[in-house]
Parts: C-alpha cells; sequence; structure tokens
C-alpha cells in the first residue's frame, strides 16, 4: 500500500464532468489499495476572471484582499471534487489550506510554506478518507489566507508529499509528460521517461510550462518523487527525481523556449565600480524579477552596454525605472526590444562534454539566426533571438542534437 | 459619532459597478464621522451557479462540502468591497466569517450562531479601518466552516450589530423599505416608516421578502434598531423596532402572500390520539418544516381530514411520505394541490380590535374568492386561496383595511 498525493491542474478541474473523472481516477488509485490525497486548482479561467473582477475597480488591489479572492477558487473545485468522490460511494472531505495547517509567511500572493502541520490529513487517512486540499493556499501568523503564487497548486501537492513522506507525487495537467521541446512546435519532440530535479529545473525556469520551479526545488529538496502526466489519458508520463537513468548517455535534454521575454539595453554606461547595482538595485525595488544579464567588455571610451530581459507583464515598469537611473548616470539611453524569444538547451551531460555551445551558436547561425544575448550555466545555454525566429530555432536545436531519439 | 453596521445583499454588489456605489455610500457614511462595519452577500446569481455545479455531481450534495461551496460567493465579494473602498484613499480590510470569530453549530447549510468573538473587528475599528464581513458564514468547533442558511448574510449583520452594541443596523436591498403589500401588484402600497419586530416577524414568515425572519427575531431578542433601505437610492427606508410610533392608530399593518406554497390533505383520519403526531413526526424526520395545519372537527364516522402547507421545493417528498404513512393508519388517501397561495393580514393592532377576521373572510368571499384553509396567530390571519386569485385577494384587503392612507 503506498500513499499517493495526486495534483490535479486547472484543465483537469475544468468543469463538472472533468472533476466527475478526476473521482473515477482517484477511486481507481484507492481500489488498488492506495491511500490518495488530492490536491486542486481552480477551474481553468477562474482565476483570471476574479483579477479581472479585481481590476475593474482598481490598478493596484491590496495584496491581502487579492489572497482572500485568488483563494476563492481552490476551494470551490475541493468541495465539488470531495462531491464527486462521495458519489462514487468513496469517504471524502475537503481541506483547506488552513485546515491542512499550511502556515505560511507573510509575503501575500507569493507566500512562502514554513509549516505544514497535517494532524487532521493524517486522521482523515487513518479513517479511510480521501482528503481533497484546495491547492495554492495557507495561512499566515494573523490567520489570513496567504497564496503561494504561480505554480502554487503544484508547490501545495509537494509539500503535503513531503509533510507526509508520501511514495509519489503525480502532477496531473493536460500534456502527457516532460518533453524534449515543445510538441506544438517539434512534431517529434520525445516524451521523457524520466529527468533530474535540476534538469527540470532549467526546463522550468527557461519556459516550460508543465511544472513551475519552485515546486520543482521542493520536491529536490525533499526529495519526493515527482510524476508528470496526463489527467486525460493513461499513459505513463515522466518521473521527476534525483537519479536520471538516461543521463549518461545524453548530452542534450531537451530544447526549451519563451516567448514572455523583452530585452532592455542601456547604451553607454560609465565603467566604474557600482553602477550595475545601482541599475538593478531600483529594479528590485519595484519587485521586478530580471531575468538574464550581460554586460559587455568595456570598449575604448570607457564605457559599456548593459542589456538584461525581464519579463513582459513587467517590461514598461522597468523601462521607465531603467531610463530614469540612466538619465542620472549619465549613459546614451535605453532600448526595449519586446520582439525577442528565448531558446535554450538543458542537459547535465553538458557539463562533461566539451563544444556543446560551439554547436549550438553554430547551428542558429547556419539558419541566418541572430543571436542578441548569451547566457550559460552549468547546465543550461540560453539565446536570445528575434522572436519570428523561435519556432525555427528550437526545431534545428531539437534536430542537431539528435533528441527525437533518446 | 454611531456605529453603524450595512449590510448589502446581492442586488447590491451584484457587479463592480455596484460595489463601487457601495463604497461611495460607506466612505459617505464614515465622512459624516461614523464608524462603519459592512456585510456583504454573494454577487447575485453566484450562490445559484454554486448550487448548479454541486447539482451537476450528485443529487444530494454532502452538506459540509455544499457550506464550503457556497461560502466561496462572499469571501469574493468582501475581497472585491473591500478594495472598493480602499481606492477611495479609506483604510479598509476583509474579514471572513471565521476572522469576525463567529462560531456556530454544526448544523451544516443551516448553522445557528452560538457567540461571535469580534475582537478583531474592534481592533480594526480602533486602527479606523473599514471591516468588510463576508456575511451567512462561520466555523464550528471543528474549524469547519458552516453557513447560515437562508437570510444567512441578514443574520450575520445584527449579530455583528448586537455583539458591539451598533446604534443602527441598516439593510440595504433593491426595495425601498417595507411596503403595506407588494407594490408590483398594489400600485398604492405605502411604504412604512416603521414596523415593530412583531409585524415584521410576521410579515416575514408570511411570503414578505425583504427580511428573513430569523434576523428579524435576532434583532428582537437583542433590540437592535434595524432599518431597511435601498442601495439604489437615498430614500430613508423602513425602521424595524420595539415601537411602532403609528401602532395605535392603524388595525392591519399590511398584506402579505406567499405563492410557495403546497396544500395537502389527508382524507377520513382516523380520529384517535397520536394520530397527528405520527404523520408530522414522520415529516419533521425528512427536515421538512410544515406552516399551516388544519384539522376539521371529527365528523360523524369518527375521522377527520387534516390540511396542512409545505414550500413547493419540500411538496413531492411531503406527498410521498404522507402517502406511506396515510396508508398505514388507513385513511382514505392524500391529495395536493400545488395551485394555491396564501394571503395574509398582519397588524398588532388587532389584537384590540374585533371583526377584522369577518372582515377579511367577508371582503373576499364578496370577489369570489374561495378561502380553502384559514390560519391565524394574535396579530396576523392567513388564508390559502387559489393561487390565480392572490393579486385579487391582496388588493381588495389592502383596500378595504384603507392601507394607502397611513
Amino acid at each position: 500500500m503506498a500513499l499517493i498525493v495526486q495534483k490535479y491542474g486547472g484543465t483537469s478541474v475544468a468543469n463538472t464532468e472533468r472533476m466527475k473523472a478526476v473521482a473515477e481516477r482517484v477511486v481507481a488509485t484507492a481500489k488498488e489499495g492506495n491511500k490518495v490525497i488530492v490536491v486542486v486548482s481552480a477551474m481553468a479561467g477562474e482565476t483570471d476572471k476574479f483579477v479581472a473582477l479585481a481590476h475593474q475597480i482598481t490598478d493596484s488591489p491590496d495584496e491581502r484582499e487579492m489572497d482572500l479572492l485568488l483563494s476563492s477558487g481552490e476551494r470551490i473545485t475541493s468541495a465539488l471534487t470531495a462531491m464527486a468522490i462521495q458519489k462514487l460511494g468513496y469517504s471524502s472531505m475537503s481541506f483547506t489550506g488552513r485546515q491542512v495547517g499550511i502556515m505560511t509567511d507573510s509575503s501575500h500572493t507569493k507566500a512562502l510554506i514554513e509549516n505544514i502541520e497535517a494532524s487532521r490529513l493524517k486522521t482523515a487517512l487513518d479513517e479511510n478518507k480521501i482528503p481533497v486540499v484546495a491547492g495554492f493556499q495557507g495561512i499566515n501568523e494573523f490567520s489570513d489566507v496567504t497564496t503561494l503564487g504561480r505554480g502554487g497548486s503544484d508547490t501545495t501537492a509537494v509539500a503535503i508529499a513531503a509533510a507526509l513522506k508520501a511514495d509519489i507525487c503525480e502532477i496531473y495537467t493536460d500534456v502527457e509528460g516532460v518533453y524534449t521541446a515543445d510538441p506544438r512546435i517539434v512534431p517529434d519532440a520525445r516524451k521523457m521517461e524520466s529527468i533530474s530535479y535540476d534538469e527540470m529545473l532549467e526546463m522550468a525556469s527557461l519556459g516550460s510550462k508543465v511544472l513551475h520551479g519552485r515546486s520543482v526545488e521542493f520536491a529536490k529538496k525533499y526529495n519526493v518523487h515527482l510524476v508528470v502526466r496526463s489527467s486525460f489519458n493513461n499513459a505513463p508520463g515522466t518521473l521527476v527525481t534525483k537519479e536520471d537513468r538516461c543521463m549518461e548517455k545524453t548530452v542534450i535534454t531537451g530544447v526549451a523556449h519563451d516567448k514572455n521575454q523583452v530585452r532592455l539595453t542601456i547604451m553607454s554606461v560609465p565603467d566604474r565600480p557600482g553602477i550595475a547595482a545601482t541599475i538593478f538595485n531600483a529594479i528590485a525595488g519595484a519587485n521586478i524579477n530580471v531575468d538574464m544579464i550581460v554586460q559587455n567588455i568595456s570598449s575604448h571610451d570607457q564605457s559599456t552596454d548593459i542589456s538584461f530581459t525581464v519579463s513582459k507583464a513587467d517590461g514598461k515598469k522597468a523601462f521607465d525605472i531603467t531610463r530614469k537611473v540612466s538619465e542620472e548616470l549619465g549613459t546614451k539611453g535605453v532600448n526595449m526590444n519586446a520582439e525577442v524569444a528565448k531558446v535554450s538547451i538543458v542537459g547535465v551531460g553538458m557539463q562533461s562534454h566539451f563544444g556543446v555551445a560551439a554547436k549550438m551558436f553554430e547551428t542558429l547561425a547556419k539558419k541566418g539566426i541572430n543571436i542578441m544575448m548569451i547566457s550559460t550555466s552549468e547546465i543550461k545555454i540560453s539565446c536570445i533571438v528575434d522572436v519570428k525566429q523561435t519556432e525555427e530555432a528550437v526545431k534545428v536545436l531539437h534536430d542537431v542534437f539528435e533528441l527525437a531519439k533518446g
């Protein structure tokens, strides 16, 4: 008998028919002799609807109120899904974040989990009840509702799996697993049987939408075995774990891309210590995450260009801040390019293989794809390219690194 | 400086534009130097939407789950309304039932309030914050969410007003106050300046939808001054209080009607002790509220007819139970009539005036309106009539008791 946490995303609980299908799957897992804990997201579209309502009222909604508003979506699906399981003759009950004992800090809309008490959850399991947990939420020390930010329900599932030492944490979504590239772009993209936490982390941070990086970090930290699979069929999915059994064979695991990028370049920045800190402190002060940063080598006039990328949503704000700081610093101005995308290759194998970067740059060059920025880590190489060439870049890299073969 | 509780119903917070209008009214009240506590219902239609979702899943949704589901509607409006008040530059924060400290029993979907702790609410007021409370909900001893049943948000408002000894509790709705009859039926129906708790209770129980009886009972018990008024204009509304200043003048205060009635008649019931108890115990066992009960004087064959009414929603279930019990008792069967309505006259004045009942019956008879059942209390007389004659009955009674004059 195993303890299995099953997390169902928004498309998997998009309507009551889908919730009934989820209940069937949960009950089938229980019938095999397993204990199951279900974690649910809000119905697809609900969160966007709440955000739209808030923005009809104010441009800058209070984050404490936003959290109460947003947390409603998961509460609704948890109650309905519990009913669907009960309808199949199994004992089930819903749990809010508070009832699970998910204690967070007070950073509303992006709270961090500090502790999970879970005693009530354990009691329910002991009583052979199937708990259905409202994902994405907890409470802070003041007993106010907090939400966990993007990927929050995945994080709830992984955190519960860690707290209860579950045997496995299944993440049900509308794709069959983690692919070597986006199958909508690369038709022969291959579903991976398994992937390491580190590679999955890079894939997530590089734009693969299957899992949010935060939940993968959590899984890695507590060694939770994650499986990403589809709630629409019975395909086996992809295992995310410590050891990738195929690791030795392949150099590159996958190609990721992210069109949610804006590039800003500050021209002719005086090359003296502390300048970069001044710029990025100002941006961080506005709660904007900077992704890639590239600074060129100083040229003969003692100045340098600094380029960085932020998400599209933060583009305008980052541009305004940067322009203001730039004026104070006496640069030659700032330009912004929203027509860019980040294309990346990921693989723990590249650590021990030479020439991977060269092969990537050469491949893109041959196709006439200009590289505007480059950024590397131990297990990934990212290039900023023209957004119109994204698909072409992904395809050619998937091809040249022979990812379809596995 | 007064402490004012303002409760806004579903039509008053039906969309974000309406919530902004509510915020304007709340802020205007605060600007006059008052402390304000706001209590909100779910957006009009939301609760029905949740009920429909649950019924897509199961015919008999679990009540604990139903409560988690239903309570979401008020949480959503409380967060959005707090944002709307903040947008006007005033400090505001939402409160869930739990955060207000509304402790209830465990009768899910119709919980009774046992205690209100309210310390956090008081702190918020001391800090000059405008609290926006999600109506209709509390938590039980297990920390599970409960809802208060029909009229629940009114009850929340009155209970908070009682707990904090508020100077007044304003119930904002889509009508301007309590009328002598439904203005859609009787064009010269008059809005009352004031009405006593007892009369309001009768009006509520007799089908006037302005206030739910339970909140009026609560207000009477704790002597909370209620004002029913419209959130769509600035008309003064109707005061519900201990003393009706106009009480002496008028015999009849208003005419109420209720089309949500089904009449059941059990024919030739053996006339021996305990029979009525057997029948009504069986019905109560199915959680069906019986409204009027009439038993005719036993006829020469030692048997009697028993008629009673239940709400339309309970009609089918009551019929099935009654038929089963009737067979066991050896009656001549049960018949059900769903084409009935209850028309009532209400007034504390009738206690000291003779002939009110006679005048009512005579008036209806003159118009050819047949009375199927009669039930009286100290301050009301109700008649069951054919549903098609409802409007005519209400009009003629409003006229004969000269209610338009005031």
